[in-house]
């Protein structure tokens, strides 16, 4: 019911924001695989909060135990038990939350669809659960690395702030700086216009984009699961993301045929493509060229002002902003998309083992 | 494998362009639905090859025969199986591409992740195999209709034409042109560009846009199975489809959380919001508004030019266009978005009887 | 909803006894096998009506259609359509059930499920759907034979009449009398009981015994879909079945742990057990040995004598035994349970290539 | 990849018999039910090791701990998160085996299908891995509870000691022994034939027969996931169990159909049996009679005498029988037996809201 992701590489997924602790349950990593658990914990480090001054400054450690799956240092085929206790629950931030419903959040909607729900933090809803899929999607990631694939995502987008395109981009330098833009001038400018967000009391959107190398041709399942609708559902399933788009995306439906085609060449024993279009992707299987999209995040909906809004009897309240939030979410984001993305490239990299006999 | 959609109202399909078949089966629909026979015909033929001169003049009758399922009119509550018999296989129009790889279509990716492939007019990768999604769909829309919820898709861009807003537009319109734009003005200009395009021997992309009436508060499973990551991954299966977004999209990350949020208000019983930036799903889960999402489809790679490209044997080769194409997908595929929307909202309804106890 | 079996090697069925076909969708068939369409028909043959004096008399060809999936010969990594069409639909035969619940048969609870069914001969609870099983299964077994491994069923028991233990018979000649019980003095025996029940106008039960041979070690899953739990289900799903066992079964229970327990020992490379209580599976994973097992059948529920019974109104009636059905189910079972192993095996042979890194 | 279990009311469990901690994930428990965390210590206690003098003296408490998806007492449709710390972890007793495979125990599959194991106690093979399914069928019955479902498991036979049948019976009774036998002679038959067993440094298997009440018309899917395919699965699923056979089971087989009918007839509103040989469920489907099945056990593999095995490199070894262990598994398996019918009887409640419009 919604709390499972992947067919082979599989990952289940617990906990709300402020209950005793979130976890997640890897099944069908393959055996033998070295797990780094430093690996892990470096990930949540990208996503925790508080780890700048443009993010929340909650403090959450985010310290993920292994319970299971993981026997002298390898995977064992079992699955892989991750547990993350919550610390830092100040459930009196939220207590004026209760009977009201914060306008853009899931509190309505999750009230009526099962007539209850934990209203601390969001409950469920809360993006802490991504804490959960980025300590899986790290596993994922050391299963890409023995194929060579890496992945790596970054802000190229704040308002109306846009990085050139990724091609000109290093994109190791994504981390050196809080935004995670590797374009220092842009990230210059996205900082400041975050931190004058943040002093209106208010949030703003921001795009990800994410690129996919040294892929194998043959990832992708046909028809329904094509690899980018797969990775689209991955995306989309992301707190606060509104779009998805890879390869020419929107921008490509004004272009002609002619323009938009990928030519093929060969290069030594390689086929490639001159041009990339595709994103890497044709009839919804991996070409071997860089595969790349951009997810579109909205701006953050808990915001420091008051709003107007329903309570749970139906009457009209003032809802006030309170708490420790982001004023944008995507620098956070980076690592949530990079996870997704690998759970998704793992799973595919499984399935392609039984395409021939 | 990826030939099946839906966890409770789950299609299966199979089929390739040129076999002697293709087909779906419909598992878990309700019993005692009344099933009219005529309406999906009448789907079937708005996806139709050779509906009109803006279309491929392929000509395909897709009469579609239900042999299981349905007894005396209504559905019995097995799997409902369908066919649809292939017609117009003229082999001799494909022969040229059976060893060369046409510029963005899946014959490369096809024949290496396979080892093999039924080159014939694109094999499984035809969107002949939309088809079967949308006969299933026309019996998921019957669902749909027993709850009142409506499901209206239409042209709003064709290259660089677009249509007003979605509010302004009478979407009972939709088919009263060969383009399916419900703003005449709008309709006239992309059927002149089509025009141009296919004089041109090219193709042009194009933009679809969803919307979708009376839902129910509460449809749309949290976490991975997000109402609008279901829908992402539905429109994103569909041949030529290079992004979407639902409510504010990517325009939307370039405001500020207190322009984007919206508030909440009561209409006699019902909880509303003021503005739907939201795109009538929170948290993943339907909120009672208009649903609305943008599908982007590149141009169709099939072009009556010649073009550079490589064979099996690695050799550069120039593959010229052939056959008969559509100088432009997105009439023809808003039947097909439809469908697809439709599969994804009678999912959901009957995933959402299991909520509460 | 109960139609499709398999995870990665996946069938979904359809279609009633008397609807104009029944079919079979095989998806995740390895691309590249050798598909031998004769094959399939002589499976078909072995489980079709009329072929002895000891089956039913009704006459059914079972002509199978593959619809799209094969190309020169071979599977090409799409889904496989096989259609069946029915023929000897003698609707008039069943009319008189229409109102009435058949003692035994699926009658009354697919009407309460439902609040609707297709009467006409049992319509989906018909034991015709597992022709479909019995053509998917045949190319399962084609990819099985791929890896040397071979599956043999045959009729073990008939009422009382018990075939000496399978380490004893040579399952080769199991075709060779129309009982299937490849030990002659036995199959005669069993044959007479069915002749004598059949003039009695009654039906009796019996058991089939399956052996695979050739496993590589390591198939099946740990936990829930353990090899024997997974073939368990798959016979269980079989119409009339009433229980399985494997190895020693249910007369293991009465074993010790010192006379249960399989030893190892090494021959050349291999390591072997000295017995095989274990029935070739140790905690749900194929160790090498000879995998075995029994299926029950409980004697068919059409009975050519008055019953009984109750109709839609709640009115007591009597039900009058009419048709040309079998006086004992197991001969034409065979094919069925070797199909359901078929399908299990490939399942777990394909399942197994994502065990390691 | 084998850790799941169901489709809605799904459990996910992970854990090593030796590692820090097992767990379960159960999703799709629909909001609103009241959980009662006594009720599942209680579960637990049942088959928590060192519980009478006829099972191992291990000791291990097996408290539980709820972690996500209750809050104030009631469930709220988000995945239930239950962990258990192990205790009793004397990984010495198990050293003698990291190289060799015992007999009949699943080390030799797991070493060649992973290429490696957790050999401490077994690992992921240890019936530890129980202890989550019993949590987790203890959710599932308090959602039986709401519909007046009742089930209840005892055991029938220890090697050749039989109880009578269930019919005689007073279920209420089972707990009253050590051994869980309702019949208080057999009972004591029972335990002095473990005992004995046990003086002896071996094992013995035996036999648990389940009975469900109350349940309503129309559970089960028809065709692959009939309600006995899926309890069979799940009672085959356990650690230790050969066979499954419900109603008339392999007994049946002997009857001629004219015997084995179970007629209809009507008691006020209800349709009823005379008979149940169906053992309550006809053509997949529950028709509302008592469901009954029996459940084969083999001894135990682990004893307390040598035997002759092989090691890791495949010279042959003696194997000595170390540690704690059980002479008897079903007295400590009645819970796991009653929670896997739990959650099959759940995931059908659910499914079956979904079958009529």
């Amino acid at each position: 019911m919604g709390n499972s992701f992947g067919e082979i590489f599989r990952i289940t997924t617990f906990g709300e924001s402020h209950g005793p602790a979130i976890g997640v349950t890897v099944d069908g990593c393959p055996a033998g695989l070295a797990i780094d658990e430093t690996a892990i914990q470096k990930e949540l480090a990208r996503r925790r909060p508080g780890q700048s001054r443009i993010t929340t400054q909650r403090k959450e450690d985010d310290t993920c135990r292994i319970l299971s799956g993981v026997f002298e240092g390898k995977s064992t085929g079992t699955p892989i038990g991750i547990l993350i206790e919550n610390q830092d629950q100040r459930s009196k931030d939220y207590s004026h939350i209760a009977d009201s419903f914060r306008p853009s959040h899931a509190d309505y909607t999750y009230q009526v669809k099962y007539g209850t729900r934990d209203y601390r933090g969001g409950g469920r809803s809360s993006a802490r659960e991504t804490a959960a899929r980025v300590a899986a999607g790290a596993i994922a990631r050391m299963l890409l690395q023995t194929q060579g694939i890496t992945i790596g995502a970054y802000v190229s987008k704040v308002g109306e702030i846009a990085a050139p395109e990724y091609l000109s981009l290093d994109l190791s330098r994504t981390d050196d700086n809080i935004v995670r833009c590797p374009h220092p001038e842009t990230a210059e400018k996205m900082i400041a216009l975050i931190d004058q967000v943040r002093l209106d009391r208010d949030t703003i959107g921001g795009v990800i984009t994410c690129v996919i190398r040294n892929t194998p041709v043959g990832l992708g399942e046909p028809v329904f699961d094509k690899l980018h609708a797969q990775l689209g559902k991955a995306m989309l399933s992301i707190n606060a993301v509104k779009g998805f788009e890879y390869g020419s995306g929107f921008d490509g439906v004004t272009l002609r045929g002619s323009q938009h085609n990928d030519e093929f060449y060969t290069e030594g024993e390689r086929v490639r493509t001159r041009t990339n279009h595709s994103g890497g992707i044709q009839g919804g299987i991996s070409n071997g060229e860089d595969i790349y999209f951009n997810v579109a995040f909205k701006p953050v909906a808990t915001i420091m002002q008051d709003q107007q809004s329903v309570n749970k009897e139906g009457k009209e309240v003032t809802v006030s902003g309170k708490g420790r939030h982001d004023p944008c979410v995507v620098p956070r984001a980076v690592p949530i998309v990079e996870a997704m993305a690998c759970l998704v490239l793992a799973d595919f990299l499984l399935l392609a083992k039984t395409n021939k006999i």
